[in-house]
């Protein structure tokens, strides 16, 4: 017997026939004889229709109100998914994030979890009980109610499975695991039955939608045994995301490509080169709390430094103007440029670590494509690079091919 | 500087414009230096969406796990009231059932409340700020989401205007007050400026839908002055409900007529007369649930007794079934029979304390029109009638005239 918590996306709950096929999975889990704990988003399309709804009074809506608004979302699916588990038959209780409850600061709209009261949870299912609890909510200490952003809910199940001590957090999503690369873009790309969470916080960040990055982290700090599978189907295995690398000689050395069309990529050229250069750049920038991603400083022969980092592409103007109207002068750059036709290719891997000359074999396969190369940033188990943008399908089906990742 | 309860229905909020409307009334409120603490409904029709939707999944949908679907409806309204208010420039602040926290019964989707804790709610009203409470929901003592059963936010209003010690209740509704009777169907009705509490119970109890009945006891009980005012006009001080009869040799007599076509009539014909039978007949119906309203027994010259009550027409049939299958033959009824083709026609006023004949007037005004009457029940300041379903507009409207109740 395992306790296991299972949380579903918003497209496994979308509708009541998912919810009873949820149900099913769940009463079959159940029935091998396990403990579950289900945790459920709002339904497709719920949280950006009460946004919206929210936006119509109030165009900025007031973040404690907002997340009143938003938490009824997963609170309609608690109650949906808890009534489809007792028309199985099965003992079945809900709880909002307040409830649980799950403690967090009051940062609203991306409260950051810190405590989990798991007691009457632990009643529950001693007691028979599947236990659901609403994702991506929780509760502050004076009783308003929060919510953990975006994805929140993956932060929820794994910080359920961390608390419980379960012995696995299954994520339901629309994909049946992690793969290479995305499908949609090199059909040869092939699941992933296992991928260390390293890798993955690299693949996540470097803008794999499968998990959300902040739910990876909790994983690892935890140490929860995490698997990626699709709710759409009664077999496979997904992906499962361990901590310990395997010492397999035929272990590949690359387990996937990510990337990234959401950057722009802004140059300050010709800055007189003087310490402080990098935070009288981007202290402003992070005043304005946009985030930055990619950071290159290249310094000159001629005792000029160039400049160069990422943000979001929406966020690339409100830099520039940032950049232009309070900086520019200041540090006597010659000029500020900003180009959004970027794109960002990753390759991860902790084979690297025990590899060398993956770099260049990157590398080398851009430049036999004629890609040119414009940023190269590297951890020591990612290499990322920025290229023009309308490289990037070209780029990320050659470098598959050329590290052999369709083969298993 | 008053303190004002203001509780809007769900038309009142049916959309962002309407909301928008109440949060410049609450402003104006506001401007005259009074405390206001606003109890919003769910928005017109989403109590009943999200009951399709449990019953979607589930038939008859678990009572606890449906007060988790159904409360999100008011959360929703607090949140968008609130920001309605903060557009404007107010302060403004939500709170939850749980919240409150407002403490019931566990008896799940008809909770009771037991009681309020005010403590938030002052800091906040002292500190400036309007507060905005879920109607219709709280919390039982284990923490779990109650909902009070429909209508239930003017309890919520009344009950938060009692703990609070409130200046005044103001209920917000479609209509602009309390009439003598339904202006649809007697163009002369009258809005009456006062009303007595009883009245307005019996009027109430008796089909007027202007105002829940449980609030109309809860304000009783606790001497909140209620005010029932139109939520779609800027002037009228609508209808005053309040404690003190008015010793007024002007005050007319009658004060309202209450109609209600949701009645049945069952009819018990040749019961052998003995103590008992009125438990034998209506203790299996009660233990059934069917809630009984009117009772009348009528003991014949020949030893047997005819027994005839009335039941919500929707439960005439389950009724019928019982007292055949478990009654009949162990009473010795000749004869068992239904009616659901009638209405209740009732005249509500203070005023027949002090005066004599008002029943034969209104028996005589029917039997002008050739109205036969059914069943009579009377309390000391109401007659109510049943007759043919296919008379009530004309006999409202006879009895209307004959007590002049168009004038002022």
């Amino acid at each position: 017997m395992a306790l296991i918590v299972q949380k579903y996306g918003g497209t496994s709950v979308a509708n009541p026939e998912r919810i009873r096929n949820l149900a099913r999975r769940v009463a079959r889990y159940k029935a091998m004889g396990h403990q579950i704990v289900v945790v459920v988003s709002a339904m497709s399309g719920e949280t950006n229709r009460l946004l919206s709804l929210a936006k119509e009074i109030m165009p900025e809506p007031d973040p404690r109100e907002l997340d009143v608004m938003l938490s009824t979302g997963e609170q309609v699916t608690i109650s949906m998914t808890a009534l489809a588990l007792m028309e199985l038959g099965l003992k079945a209780k809900s709880y909002t994030g307040a409830q649980v409850k799950i403690l967090t600061d009051d940062a609203f709209t991306k409260a950051r979890i810190l405590s989990i009261d798991d007691t009457n949870i632990r009643q529950d299912l001693d007691d028979g009980y599947v236990v659901v609890v609403a994702g991506f909510q929780g509760v502050d200490a004076n009783g308003n109610i929060t919510t953990l952003g975006r994805g929140g809910s993956d932060t929820t199940g794994v910080a359920l499975a961390a608390a419980l001590k379960a012995d696995e957090c299954q994520i339901y999503t629309d994909v049946d695991g992690v793969y290479t690369t995305d499908p949609r873009l090199v059909p040869e790309a092939r699941r992933l039955s296992k991928i260390t969470f390293e890798e993955m916080l690299e693949l996540a960040s470097q803008g794999s939608k499968v998990l959300q990055i902040r739910s990876v982290e909790f994983a690892g700090k935890y140490k929860v045994k995490l698997r990626v599978l699709s709710s759409f189907e009664e077999e496979g295995d997904g992906t499962l995301i361990t901590f310990e690398e395997e010492n397999n000689m035929e272990q590949p050395v690359i387990s996937g490509i990510a990337f990234n069309r959401d950057e722009a990529k802004i140059t300050v050229l010709g800055v007189p080169d003087k310490p402080g250069i990098a935070y009288q750049i981007l202290g402003p920038i992070a005043e304005a709390n946009v985030d930055v991603d990619m950071i290159i400083q290249n310094t000159g022969a001629d005792g000029t430094t160039d400049f160069t980092f990422t943000v979001h592409k929406n966020e690339m103007n409100k830099a520039l103007s940032i950049l232009r109207d309070k900086v520019q002068s200041h540090i006597g750059a010659r000029e500020i440029s900003g180009d959004d036709k970027i794109a960002k290719v990753s390759i991860v891997g902790v084979g690297m670590r025990s590899h060398v000359g993956i770099a260049s074999q990157m590398f080398r396969t851009l430049a036999e494509e004629g890609i040119n190369i414009q940023m190269i940033s590297t951890s020591e188990i990612k290499i990322a690079v920025v290229i023009d943008e309308k490289y990037l399908e070209l780029a990320v089906r050659v470098l598959h091919k050329a590290f052999e990742l369709e083969e298993a």
